[in-house]
């Protein structure tokens, strides 16, 4: 079987950030389930400004690339203020534009979210599934993997020491593997 | 009775945004009803890092001193994959952060959404609506504005010239008066 | 090819309901896309308690055993007080309850809805996926259809008698024939 | 000072619902506020059809009256599939039509959850406050309440034991009796 190229995305730009840490430990794992994740960068976008739809910047245009390239996307997105963060959705505008060059278009994709409080993100879930509707993405449903109390379960050099959570992601890429695999 | 100090924020950065020029049309009518409306520019912010809130870069402090200094927000947002612009979430984040330093601490505020489309960007409303309850923003219920079919509101100028959408306007800003006073 | 049988479920439990002409409507015109399309009756459900999951009442046990019995689910919902009919949501507790047999699990879906106002009954739509998550179902992404201004779409006797809305609900029909057998 | 009046709604039907614990736990906490709650039964309520808008059915009546006659209005919901329980969304129908007659009009409202997750209902809340924009309602924003693993925090006799719950609940009734007062 194929490998599959999946685009990860870890919507903090926090050098520690628990999410990207996440990202890092799902790279690692990945390959056992027959996937490839290649991390995609998003603090080097511009905010996005219609205006430059035309001659896209150096960045965004790399961005997109990227995306169109892979067979499905992994969404790693902290909490910020009960949402995603504005550097996901900001990155979500730039792909999906302009309107006729939608990189997402039509792709599978996954959803985890981290943070240090019990929640773990919950609230930044729904809204990134609302907004992936728009560009016509399909977030896989089950398993979910919220990850709260962050400082608990990855040490300080940012390594995913929790062995329940590394089980549930693992869970998680098992079937996203076969998410991704029915949109061949 | 004292003149209200309004921030007003436009959640789009095109030259010629519907969302700009609505702001602009707000700043004429807003001292009719008491109020002052400075637009306070969300553009130079750059993507939210939490590594950068110790030391918070220029446009970062000088764009929380202009919400500190309001007696309520007035946000335009426009609608971008079913949700708000990710440079107004970006904004947002800088102003709650850090955590100890709230710029939009327990403010009132007001919402209104131009789109091209029918539906004048609802979408972005109630996420806008869940994003303002973390950092303990009041915004008011009603009257609703949602513009809709916006090349028809406005003239190639940028001015709303829509009879209709103008007085909408006007008791939106009626009413967002009285709702800013509440909280004096 | 298999002719695919869909529960059709609508909203609103008035008798001239605008959702259950649609409903109408849609059986009429899913024959031609190999579907069938058994409208199944919500309005007799009582209010779900827990209570009364071990012995189920006889109307919520013929609800069950039709949507189990479907290929797929179409939801055609009204939007009350900006989200989903009670009835409907109540309907859907039924459906995922007991935990241990739950209905609807992994199904495909679609959803319209219709409103005399402007929108549509958008704001009913995003709810309605987020409580999809929850039993496992996969709502189709495009076309959306959100029939607004439905006094000049139906007719007195409810017949659907718009040109472009019809057109737009044989598409969606198509599309969601196709989506549902990706899940055969 | 003037004792308010709150009407209490639990949205759980279950005769040993901890939401309805909550809400027992609440009634006898609220004097030393300066409140008096008093529990509205929804659970006798019809589904809701607009037919019956005209002359409305006696549960529905009593309901409403309820409803106009309290100061504020504190909901407890469950979360059922990610979203506020059917029986609570049915009864808002019902209290806020017919369209000229509705009984929540410009109220103060305040929002708690149970649930026997760790995640105590949260995905129900934002629903809910979108919910309450229509009918004009106010939900206080802070604190929060989320009770989760709800079987810890309450006996087998539905008492509220949990002291940390305890403490954060009357910290809420605190501040709802400030927040209703302010709409007086």
């Amino acid at each position: 079987m194929k490998t599959l190229n999946i685009a990860g995305i870890s919507g903090s730009l926090r050098a520690q950030s628990y999410n990207t840490s996440l990202l890092r430990a799902v790279e690692r794992y990945a390959p056992e389930y027959g996937m490839h994740v290649d991390s995609v960068d998003i603090g080097s976008l511009p905010l996005f400004n219609e205006d430059s739809e035309r001659t896209l910047p150096a960045a965004v245009a790399i961005f997109k690339e990227k995306i169109k390239g892979a067979d499905g996307v992994l969404f790693i997105t902290p909490e910020y203020n009960y949402s995603i963060s504005g550097s996901l959705k900001n990155a979500i505008e730039w792909g999906t534009r302009p309107h006729a060059d939608n990189s997402f278009d039509g792709k599978p994709a996954g959803i985890m979210s981290v943070s240090t409080g019990i929640l773990g993100g919950v609230r930044a879930q729904y809204h990134l599934r609302q907004i992936l509707v728009s560009p016509d993405v399909y977030p896989m449903n089950y398993p979910e993997v919220m990850v709260g109390l962050a400082k608990e379960k990855f040490d300080e050099a940012g390594e995913l020491v929790d062995k329940k959570t590394q089980e549930r992601v693992k869970e998680f890429l098992k079937e996203f593997s076969v998410w991704v695999r029915r949109f061949q």
